[in-house]
């Protein structure tokens, strides 16, 4: 599987955020050609500001390889993460970050803020993006779009 | 009691953190001068990214209170939060947050990254800086220094 099969996949937890009227962000985490984790935004369903589709991933991951360390893993994620998440993937020392549409309000990783791109870290975090963007991004407008009457 | 007697108090956990041999980062939530939540950086210990000081006193907050939202609270910390903990800051909405030593390297809220001043979303963070300044910052020096032989 290639980066586009994956951010389908993504795109797939993206629509169950949908259905249960969460903000559409989906994730996946692959450790070796394995997907180890998938998750969607669950923040009004768990009453949490933490459960955004990255971090249920990346807690997920460390899990099951049982380390906070998550080198040697992508993740793939629907929108830009934000800051929070952003920081997040840093710590997790995640090697690979790949996600669909940019986020110019509040992405943390390129667009907003340049955290991905931080050296003061110790870790290189290669950053791959537009892939799938505009379904990654239209899923987003929609449920926005559903939300103003 | 005022802004330096919390920070006491955070400093105490702080140094909690410090005799458990974790970077030594402490920190208290009030909300209407009753303190809801005391934590301090536990990441080595749960082997967790996510466990500093900040997101573990949110959580306890959150519990409390039953909500996420935490509309009328401070958060007082030793250190100037990271990135992820400031993203962290400004969704669960606290109203201030008092900290004591700047970081420069990787200050999320005002020194390296400006997200707690962020209007993007849609929150104002009241902040209050350089409160026990001195000792916040001596506790952390003094863990790097016996780190280094």
């Amino acid at each position: 599987m290639n980066d586009k099969d994956y951010m389908t996949l993504a795109i797939q937890e993206a629509k169950k955020a949908y259905m249960n009227n969460e903000m559409p962000i989906g994730a996946i985490i692959t450790y070796k050609d394995i997907i180890i984790a998938n998750s969607y935004n669950e923040c009004e369903k768990n009453k949490n500001i933490f459960d955004h589709a990255e971090i249920l991933a990346i807690k997920k991951a460390s899990k099951l390889l049982n380390t906070s360390r998550l080198t040697g893993c992508t993740l793939y994620v629907t929108i830009e993460p934000c800051p929070m998440c952003a920081g997040a993937i840093m710590h997790s020392r995640i090697d690979r970050l790949v996600f669909g549409a940019f986020n110019d309000l509040y992405g943390g990783i390129i667009s907003k803020y340049k955290i991905g791109k931080d050296s003061s870290m110790n870790h290189t975090l290669s950053v791959v993006s537009g892939i799938e963007e505009n379904t990654c991004k239209q899923l987003v407008c929609d449920f926005f779009k559903n939300k103003i009457r």
